[in-house]
């Protein structure tokens, strides 16, 4: 099972992604957790020019290929290994985002993102979590994280609301795959959503 | 005028760049000079994670990814800003270097290559000059100049022939474009073939 979490920066990924690891793996399910950008050597290399440094610093463009080139490396090094070893994958984010960053930036870009997609990645998780959450609400909840890692951060609300609005379009796109969960209330409430869902 | 040089590690592309682009200024032409990977702040960035390291760090999707993430930012901001301000660029490599490396590393993936160039930078050079040497002579010549960019020298002569050999292919695929420079003899005598053939 290769198993994704996606939704907008300070929404709860990583914090949910951890729970369900630790869920499995109690139940005896051999998991590995892993996230994007990173989840490999090299990716976590190419993880610092994307999430460092200014909002302009890259055009959508290069930071597609960016993304694309850490997503190459951490699908061949780390997710086909844990796959072809029967283990279950539960990644930190995905391709989905790259289709709603790079969309939500500037919309016409959403066919390039695809044909890189498909020429390079090819492959969908078995299952997406999508954590919905009001943008202020994560937004406040990333601010207080702190950090350098702040350059999505750095572009503000109204771009947090256009990515929200991608995020929950994945949902009608994908129907089989992905599913929206609630990510309002305590920790626990949203770990119980997203194991009903799983 | 678009200018590209390109040929195998150590063939003297940075050499006789740098003289042409010395005789076209002295000519009164405003002339930029750049290299790849890199000729921009992102793309010298991504250099690093290419030229440094171990000669097996990236597979050869990966690479081919990386390659062209940082030609899309050399080629925003450097080459295009220049070519539209009327100014002359030469670079030390380009598209073909891609061509023929990754196509050397695994000969079916020069389709992969393809496509990613047509999706991404659909930009060729107007002239490109390819120096063509023996590849122990251009090995020597290399590992004389010492340093720690010595991935692709590392990976050895015979690697380096089958280069030589796909550097010498684009001159019949490209023959408007393409240039074959006979690199052997003096730097002199090397750069006069070049003007021969601008
Ligand atoms: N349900 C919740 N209620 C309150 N705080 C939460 C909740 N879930 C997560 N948090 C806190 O909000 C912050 C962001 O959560 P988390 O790091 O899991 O989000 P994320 O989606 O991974 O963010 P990013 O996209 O920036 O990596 C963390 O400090 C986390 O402890
Ligand atoms: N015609 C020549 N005769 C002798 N030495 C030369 C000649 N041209 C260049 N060299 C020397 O060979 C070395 C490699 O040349 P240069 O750096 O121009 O090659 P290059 O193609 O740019 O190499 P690389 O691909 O590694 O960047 C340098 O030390 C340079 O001074
Ligand atoms: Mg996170
Ligand atoms: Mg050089």
């Amino acid at each position: 099972m290769f198993l994704s979490f996606e939704g907008i920066d300070g929404c709860g990924k990583s914090t949910q992604a951890r729970l369900l690891a630790e869920t499995l793996r109690s139940e005896g399910r051999d998991t590995v957790l892993t996230r994007e950008p990173g989840g490999s050597e090299g990716a976590e290399e190419i993880r610092r020019l994307l999430v460092e440094g200014a909002g302009e610093r890259w055009s959508a463009e290069t930071e597609c290929l960016l993304f694309t080139a850490a997503r190459r490396d951490h699908l061949e090094r780390t997710i086909r290994p844990a796959l072809a070893a029967g283990k279950t994958v539960i990644t930190d984010r995905f391709a989905d985002s790259t289709r709603v960053y790079q969309g939500a930036a500037r919309g016409e870009l959403r066919a390039m993102v695809d044909r890189l997609h498909d020429l390079m990645i090819a492959v969908e998780p078995d299952r997406t979590f999508v954590i919905d959450i009001d943008p202020a609400t994560a937004l406040a909840r990333g601010n207080a994280r702190g950090g350098k890692e702040d350059r999505f951060e750095s572009l503000g609300l109204g771009f947090q609301q256009n990515l929200a609005a991608g995020f929950r379009a994945l949902a009608q796109e994908y129907p089989d795959r992905v599913r929206l969960i609630d990510g309002s209330g305590s920790v626990e409430d949203v770990a119980a959503r997203v194991r009903a869902a799983a």
